[in-house]
């Protein structure tokens, strides 16, 4: 394997990746800070509100060479921010920072990542992808005007897999069916364990609208909430052509939840953020509306029922993980 | 994310993955020097005959250093070997040398790695897993008495995984099924690219056996051979109580194959490294056979048949890897 800047990305991209749609309505984004050849830290954005992923990686990489320096109990990004412009002592002069997405230019939340590394002075920054929000974009003339030497573009094509829920959330609505099967491609009974159900509630925590066809509803009788994770229960569209659905059903005794019954997909466009929780059924008629396929495979074969069917679809593979022992794998839908 | 001694030998176990089962009859096994921090070489033991993944690692590593210094032209384990105890100068006296096996200490088709390492004298060599083949054992031990810091059994899970094939082959047999699918688990038609068939003739040509279906042969008419990559064409046990077959089907026309029809499955046991092509329903039969399913994924859904079934089976996913747009996961049978 060569170790090059694409290597270096290649971690960024990983790291980030483990947060994807968490971060919501944030991009997902990692930043690499690498020493004289050293790897200091691989960090990432985690949580909207939570400090951006550079302020991540150049905390720990003060820390990893200052391991008892009071930055440890920086959390704030302000605060964090202030201290690295306060203390770095030309720390960062002979760093090379790679980051995903290029550094935020404006004051938003947490204060500005641009100017923060324009303190800072490392030897080299190395950016994926430029900012496509033109409030935050601009961070790259930044660094240049303060004689920064910026290289822009290494692993690009990944990074814009990486930024593509952002991209579509931005401009309109990103969608995403979450689907869950054995190796064999069975859905019949529970298939994933509990640690990527506490997933599923972690996403069903950020979203701002789930979709779930009717006869799942009259079936299964869910609740739809977020309780693995003690999170938020999402408004909920049931997809149905029939509008009567018994109101003893648990997921409509959720407090403060707006519940929609409708055929109609464009209603879809109301909402930034949408997953769509079912089968290879629902796929069938909602797979010219969707962005994602977020597949967890459980490493099990088992008979099934209904996991074949008429639907031809491609995908590309854009990223995968391990939920556990399961795996998580997202698909682009090729259009 | 942490960097720390498993950080490293993460990135030497992923390495030799991309090997993993082409190395036959010898383990799979990565190695990764880190010099003062600095990652410079992370490098694999790709084929028997070559040379061994130390041996990689720290070529490429020295050539990090002195990109145009001479030991580049050297392609042969003892040249390698020699130039470096002449030449490098002290140049490993502060690196660390992650290794996912204990360095070999026999001298075979290639001088003995340990006796390498002795004379390098590296500041630490950090091993995963102990050398369970009994000749080439006692790595540790010759690298102890030369006074380096040696530590044992950093990811030792994951290199035992790594090493599994090899342990199982070189005791009695190992014994994989391959199978290829979409997303959905449906196995109609052509479902793999040329790469990821490429890479199936690639095992064909390595393994000691394949094992085949009747019904598949009878069906099909295959030549299983492995054209792809102008390989050796492996010989073949055809499963099948059924003796009778067609002779003008392509496979029993390769020369020099030795073709078995049978049902006796204890006849896989005078072999030691054993594919089976096959659907579900092959699968079936031989599940109590196997340690590994090899399971080639196309991104995509397609209508299908025969992919659901009455198995039963449990598995681990010890590993995954992209072939191109495709994947695969190797699968432990969970006994
Ligand atoms: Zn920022
Ligand atoms: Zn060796």
């Amino acid at each position: 394997m060569i170790i090059n800047d694409n290597f270096f990305m290649k971690l960024a991209i990983d790291e980030a990746w483990k947060y994807q749609l968490l971060t919501y309505p944030n991009p997902a984004v990692g930043c690499v800070v690498v020493k004289n050849g050293e790897i200091l830290s691989i960090e990432a954005h985690k949580e909207a509100g939570m400090p951006h992923a550079e302020v991540n990686a150049l905390k720990t990489a003060y820390l990893k060479k200052h391991p008892n320096d009071v930055i440890k109990t920086k959390r704030k990004s302000e605060d964090i921010h202030e201290y690295l412009i306060k203390n770095h002592n030309g720390f960062f002069n002979d760093c090379e920072i790679f980051v995903t997405l290029e550094p935020c230019n404006h004051i938003g939340k947490t204060p500005a990542c641009a100017n923060l590394l324009k303190e800072l002075k490392p030897k080299r920054v190395i950016i994926a992808h430029d900012d496509t929000n033109k409030i935050a974009s601009g961070g790259c003339e930044t660094l240049k005007e303060a004689n920064i030497d910026v290289s822009l573009g290494c692993m690009k094509k990944e990074a814009y897999e990486l930024l593509f829920p952002f991209i579509k959330w931005s401009e309109n609505t990103f969608v995403f069916y979450k689907m869950a099967q054995t190796l064999n491609g069975s859905i019949d009974g529970k298939i994933s364990s509990n640690q990527a159900l506490a997933y599923v509630h972690t996403l069903r925590d950020k979203i701002d609208l789930m979709v779930i066809g009717g006869n799942t509803v009259r079936t299964d009788k869910p609740t739809l909430d977020a309780r693995y994770i003690a999170g938020r229960a999402p408004n909920v569209m049931i997809y149905s052509k029939n509008k009567i659905f018994d109101t003893n059903i648990p997921l409509f005794k959720i407090p403060n939840r707006e519940v929609i019954i409708s055929d109609d997909l464009f209603r879809l466009l109301d909402y930034k953020f949408v997953m769509i929780e079912g089968t290879y059924n629902l796929l069938d008629t909602l797979k010219e509306r969707i962005d994602y396929l977020v597949l967890l495979v459980s490493p099990k074969i088992r008979k099934g029922e209904n996991a074949l069917n008429e639907i031809d679809m491609d995908f590309e593979i854009v990223h995968e993980n391990f939920i556990g022992q399961e795996k998580i794998i997202y698909l682009k839908r090729k259009s």
